[in-house]
């Protein structure tokens, strides 16, 4: 790796040029040590956000966000590991399901998770309402709970392409979030340095996703499953809608609720569909000829996840904590829901506490809201439309007014939209 | 003006939105005060670099960047002012000529100028050749200077546009500096803060400016001219060709050298000539009636230039330094002179001494390039096509490494190109 200058990194980028990989190695160890300046990247970031990176840069670029870090190795177990990821959306519990429910079919899943930003929820903010649940397990701890539960979902180790926590901090400030090569190489990057053998993706859709129309979700799905099989991980993308939220609860302990709720074998239809079809290609990645609805119904699925949560020090059997206050949102007219709004239901939980602005807020465990009505529905003026959950006034107050309008009432018959709306294969 | 967010004002002109007068006032006030980061803000100049700001914007862009320092007022002057901008060639020593002529002429001539960078010389280079010369000026001096000797060329005062030069030093690192709208705020928020009535812009195209093509020079231009009006500046600009040096000479003392030539009736006609038509645009722009010829001919203007110069310590009369070093280039066949390419020249000047890298760099007054030869020339082998000034065989040799390939000999009868493009007034 020679030297090379910022400025003529970054205006060859800008001027819609091909970044050699000689180049894009320096410029982001250059940058990790500091040489390249934040506002060097950062227009670096605004230029590819505009002229994108070709298939040849995204992968050297992924390459060497890889080589920052270390590798987990996952190559002792006996089992076949395969891993998926969801772009994030509202009522989105599916990997407390899906992760016990594959490992209950015979492979193993590495769940390395995040936290919640914004509207979105994090799969570990929502397990840690249970009590003595912990998030953190150092590799070895990762690698023996894989052999002998099958399924881990914790935090994701610092030391997993480092450069991308450097480039995501930089990207939140600067406007640069929203570009298909630099939030793919952000997500692929761990995944392949957590060393899956195969990885099925969820890409979310819709109002209450990040990404709102079906056309880049597919640019970015196309993105990342490239990404994936050149990097040997067997890798299929879904995309699902996410107009509306998944399931009725939003909100961490809420949605750990409905989660069980679903492995015991009720819950919302919504959610046991969309996790038995992503276990249906979990496990075809990884050759397992085992239908996962079986090990839902037989309640296999559901030992697989008390076995988890105990191997990380929580009690399943324990009762989740609840708010202290509740309200309910009335209709306040008749007729059918047209729609109910996935990006104001986010936003109603997180002003009522289960969400946070900045990734060193806390949240609150047991604030959130239940949706009672379906798109489709037929309802009366004064049915219960929400139940808010939140541990105090102001946050109730906040919440509801963020819910305001976030159900359409009308008098038009719904053909609901399916979830799956599309599936990306190599 | 109220808060804005940092990354809402970056991403609405990243998606091609319009920033409010508010947002651009509190955008460019924030990063003064440090409360938008030096990363923010390359990254908003970027975008800007990608989508362009609108007539609307642009006005407030500028106005914001005037109204972050102070204005020079010359309004108590019994003389009518005007001033020139030229955006940098090869040779371009037209303000030493043109400053004393349009004064001369009965005009008040400001001619707040800077040093070179790069290939492109700086006016207050080339005078600093000249022996006790200063470039320094209170405003005070620089009024009664323009009332008792009518023409000043001096170094901008720190106090004009004052988040120009922070905006400036940033986009020089994040590949931003070729953008319209920030080349025309960042010169016309210096002209207009310095309080000239009227302005001549001499816009360089080609080979040896920075600017390559006559559609992008029009853009540059157009926009200019209208900053100006609208700010009440009367405004024309000249498209000029750059793509062969203008004149004989290029470097510091050999330039000052050449002006005088030409304000003493002799030194090369294109020189002359450009010098003379942006004079009679200035004069016009102010209603004065005199054919600037005239004052040059008769030795008026080079009175004028000996009291400019001496009135900022400089003895006009003085022998001007020269270099230790002289080469002489030869051509290795006979035919016509198709081309001098006025970048290679300008670079050879830069690396025999006469230019620097970066702005804190020292320059040699006595090194750079004469050219021998003119564009359409029937030249025979082995006659002297240029000759090389330096201070020590080092920089004698980078320079004539740098020479090569600046002229192309072929067989074709050439019709030089005519100086002026074109020219944009309101």
């Amino acid at each position: 790796m020679s030297f090379h200058s910022a400025v003529d990194v970054i205006t060859t980028k800008r001027d819609g040029g091909e970044l050699s990989d000689d180049a894009i190695a320096w410029v982001l160890d250059a940058y990790v040590r500091g040489e390249v300046a934040e506002e060097q990247m950062s227009s670096l970031l605004m230029a590819i956000y505009f002229n994108g990176l070709s298939q040849g840069e995204l992968n050297t670029w992924t390459d060497q966000m890889i080589a920052s870090g270390e590798r987990l190795d996952l190559g002792g177990l006996s089992r076949p590991t395969v891993d998926k990821h969801s772009t994030g959306g509202v009522g989105d519990k599916i990997s407390l399901i899906l992760a016990p429910l594959v490992a209950s079919c015979g492979a193993a899943v590495p769940q390395l998770s995040g936290r919640g930003l914004g509207h979105t929820g994090g799969t570990l903010d929502k397990l840690e309402s249970i009590p003595g649940w912990r998030a953190f397990l150092s590799n070895d701890e990762v690698r023996a709970q894989l052999e002998s539960v099958g399924a881990v979902i914790c935090a994701a180790g610092q030391g997993l392409a480092p450069v991308d926590r450097k480039l995501y901090s930089l990207r939140d400030v600067t406007g640069t979030v929203e570009s298909i090569p630099l939030i793919s190489s952000s997500i692929m990057s761990k995944k392949i340095a957590e060393g899956t053998n195969a990885l099925v993706l969820d890409v979310k859709v819709g109002r209450g996703a990040f990404i709102k129309t079906i056309e880049r979700a597919r640019e970015l799905a196309t993105t990342m499953v490239g990404l994936g099989t050149s990097h040997g991980v067997a890798t299929v993308a879904q995309l699902t809608s996410m107009n509306a939220p998944l399931g009725r609860a939003v909100g961490n302990a809420l949605e750990v609720s409905e989660s069980v709720d679903v492995l015991r074998g009720t819950g919302p239809k919504d959610v046991r569909e969309l996790t038995l079809d992503l276990a249906r290609i979990m496990v075809g990645l990884v050759g397992i000829d085992v239908d996962p609805e079986t090990k839902l119904d037989d309640g296999s699925a559901y030992e697989v996840y008390c076995a988890m949560i105990r191997a990380q020090g929580g009690d399943p059997d324990a009762t989740l904590p609840v708010a202290a206050l509740r309200s309910t949102i009335v209709a306040s007219s008749s007729g059918i829901v047209q729609s109910i709004d996935a990006l104001r239901v986010g936003v109603a939980a997180w002003r009522l506490g289960a969400g946070r602005a900045r990734k060193e807020d806390p949240v609150s465990a047991t604030a959130g809201v239940v949706c009672l009505v379906r798109e489709g529905e037929a309802i009366v003026a004064g049915q219960p439309l929400f139940e808010l959950h939140a541990d105090d006034d102001a946050h109730m107050q906040q919440g509801i007014g963020a819910i305001e309008h976030a159900v359409v009432v009308g008098e038009q018959l719904v053909n609901t939209e399916p979830l799956l709306l599309d599936r990306i294969t190599k």
